[in-house]
């Protein structure tokens, strides 16, 4: 084989491997948006076939041979394709550690958790779910303790969606958090609470997806290849990152304001997946590197951007063009005020900014514990409910909206909880250097997220999985990871929104 | 490898089949769904990768081992397992002489067929269209010619929707066709036409799919495995066949009746694919034998049952619930007469019953002159229309209406056009056997599908794919075919509508 020969291989085997992934997202995402109900069954059968067509792909003889050829002659690839086989050997010499039926057996087990997940929450039966759930912690320690026997099973799935992160970093980072958010969270409550009546209503499904879509188009999606549907719980999926991305919402009549953050949110990911250069296609390159960076992205849209005074002033004309009743006799600095009201609630994903990290801090120590076998699933919905007394000061009344209400769980995203609250903190850092060249309020006063996307594509985005998480970081931002400066820009804008200083 | 083995390899062999089918099938209907515009490219890409994997699977030096091991001791094999083995190697033997390169080529081709058709439809542009639509017949010819050379090129695809059948056939078929139905249709052309004003007004798209959803249950769809969709086209797909089905229709805003008919046939295709006995899972014998059968079954819903008189009278009080204000001043037997008002129309999804054949004995005279190249492709439009002239008496306005209004040549699915005509003739003789034990029309003035699903299912839905097409129908009718049973059916049906006879 010669060495250009074997260039053109890994260029091959990555559009196969791009391929199965793209069959297996798309039956995923099937099975959320139009199946119907009784066919999950049949979607196991496919994924575990498909599964295993991948293992064998991936981690035959064949493609073994082409890597450790290309790793050995590493110095004569471009800095993109050792990249690529960097990534390529590290996750073949993980799933070699894997038994084949194993493997196989967790693509099943994911797709039955999916699917009794829905039913357990639908109605709220967490018994149902119970042993379910029990199964995929255990297969999620037991995987851990064959590919990385050196290390504590919760910091291997950490590092699954923030290379690098452990539960050392993690332990340090929600420290920082917590010394600022629990203070600062305490003189909130004591402030008269900010008015959020703007955002109440009966607001249809056909008007909130005209919103939807008039986001889409406004923070810069090309909807050529970003497509909007409904699910229960809102997500971003890929099918071939900058080619084909689909991103989820689901409208409340009652508040239109969680399908608007749904899809600001979202949209944010599907910028960060599309915005990969070109030549990353079909490569292992292609799309966000972490979910640290990627929720960077997401928060960064939804909370940074959307939830600041200039773009909601920007907003409310559009929202009085879409809602004229319900936006009668308000103003913009009420959407903002709204849109910023703090308070401890049930629901992680309608959170407001500043509680949201508690909410990410109650899932990182069930997590924990569960991996440090301090804690039985069976118990789970107790410890959740007494956490969020002890952190939030809230009573769960029912597990749909306590320990069932999100999917990660069901979806065998153990350990990605603490992204969301990194990412966050990212976002506030990549915010304080954008403003160096970017005139941000002005942008967003305008409704022109042209500069904003520029300096994330610039920065962030067209890189793809090029770089570590670390060091992208670093990179955009010139600096080390801070999470003060994420702290700081809490205590600015609630000190403001609440007059904390009066 | 001993007959036991073996037996378990074919089985496991089937189920890897099934998987790859239900994910390229996947990507074609999202394509056709949820996919954004801009997304072709990357589906070509991915079926592109899957058709090769698939191509080895099916082709591969331990595929065909096994199998031929299975046929030289096929005696001890269970009459389904010969059946599997005979479908298995007949496609492998067929596949064999395709190179793989071409076979992908075929893959991508068909993607992008599909995706430049849509444009040319939607801008009634064929000369956007010709070029791809020859290279796609130029594929079928050669396809054709390397596996079955010995045979006309056209007579290797009819036999592929319709095992056995030729242009001879097909020829003897449609000339009996035309020597009953071009009279009746002249006599019933010289009657005063019937009143189809009870099918216009303005129905809005939820109360259509209210309507959709109650003859989805109606006819006894399960809806836990079979979904509605919407889509340009109306069609059925397979995931899995009595596993996960889908179905597609579109609204026409001024007219209810397409998405009903829509609805009904395609769940005709559904009953009968979902209807496949549960031990035929995920091997090749699950689903539809031929689409001959599967139009019998489909047509015979729409037709034979929906567009009777006592299914009409069944309906009609549905109809006033669903749209009380349309349907006010009007009664059961004005709806029976507007559903088979017979008259020379455009569409051929939109025609009648009576005329129907006509639109599918055009195409199939094109294609027939297409693969003996007695036409070029640059010439389809002027042919199309100056047939619709000859058979119908009627201008094509343009080809969106014209020769772009068919899925099916962009879908890669040429010669399956007669096998519309013929399962309408099969069907009427299935109706003459049903009726020896069944009350058919008692069953639809009550709206009871039971007993007609039940001979169905007991005569033809069970067996899946498991008897040829002629030796199925001779089995569930005890007769050979024959298509004056159809005419005739037209003859007396069309008589009493119009009074010919007074």
């Amino acid at each position: 084989m010669t060495l250009e020969e074997a260039r053109e291989q890994l260029k091959t085997l990555q559009a196969k491997m791009s391929a199965y992934d793209h069959a297996t997202a798309l039956i995923y995402y099937d099975g959320c948006t139009a199946a119907p109900k009784g066919t999950a069954e049949n979607r196991a059968q496919t994924l575990g076939v498909l599964g295993e067509e991948g293992y064998r792909l991936a981690t035959g003889k064949e493609t073994v041979a082409l890597l450790e050829f290309l790793d050995a002659e590493k110095d004569k690839l471009t800095p993109p394709e050792q990249r690529q086989v960097f990534l390529l050997l590290k996750d073949i010499r993980e799933m070699q550690k894997i038994p084949m039926e194993e493997y196989v057996a967790l693509q099943r087990l994911m797709v039955k958790a999916d699917d009794v997940w829905h039913t357990a929450k639908e109605t709220s039966d967490f018994a149902l779910f119970e042993p379910v759930l029990a199964q995929v912690f255990d297969m999620h320690k037991k995987i851990a303790g064959w590919v990385a026997p050196e290390k504590a099973p919760y910091d291997y799935w950490l590092d699954k969606y923030e290379e690098g992160l452990t539960m050392e970093k993690c332990d340090a980072f929600f420290a920082t958090l917590r010394e600022h958010i629990v203070p600062l969270l305490r003189k909130v409550q004591a402030k008269p609470q900010l008015d959020n009546s703007i955002l109440r209503g009966s607001f249809s499904d056909v008007k909130q997806e005209l919103l939807a879509h008039r986001l889409m188009e406004l923070i810069g999606l090309d909807q050529e290849h970003v497509a909007l549907s409904t699910t229960e719980h809102p997500f971003t999926i890929s099918f071939g990152s900058h080619f084909d991305e689909r991103i989820t919402t689901h409208y409340y009549k009652e508040d239109f304001s969680y399908s608007m953050f749904s899809v600001i949110h979202e949209g944010g990911h599907a910028l960060y997946d599309t915005g990969s250069a070109d030549e990353l296609a079909w490569t292992v390159l292609d799309g966000g590197v972490s979910m640290g960076i990627h929720e960077s992205q997401s928060r960064f849209y939804e909370n940074i951007l959307a939830r600041s005074r200039p773009f909601c002033e920007y907003l409310f004309p559009v929202l009085e063009e879409i809602f004229p009743e319900d936006m009668a006799g308000h103003t913009a600095e009420e959407l903002y005020k709204a849109v910023n009201r703090s308070e401890p609630s049930l629901i992680r994903t309608e959170a407001d900014e500043l509680t949201y990290c508690l909410h990410v801090m109650i899932r990182y120590e069930l997590e924990r514990r569960l991996f440090a076998d301090e804690l039985a699933v069976h118990d789970l919905p107790g410890e959740w409910n007494r956490l969020y007394k002890e952190y939030l000061g809230i009573d769960v009344p029912d597990d749909k909206r306590g320990v069932l209400q999100d999917s990660h769980w069901s979806g065998g995203n153990i350990g990605y909880f603490p992204s969301y609250a990194l990412g966050s903190a990212y976002g506030a850092q990549f915010l304080r250097k954008m403003r160096e060249s970017v005139d941000v309020d002005g942008c967003l006063r305008r409704g022109d997220f042209g500069p904003i996307n520029d300096w994330n594509r610039e920065h962030i985005w067209k890189y793809g999985s090029t770089y570590r998480p670390g060091e992208l970081f670093e990179r955009a931002t010139g600096e080390t990871f801070d999470p003060t400066v994420f702290t700081s820009y809490l205590e600015e804008k609630y000190t403001a929104l609440y007059g904390l200083e009066e």
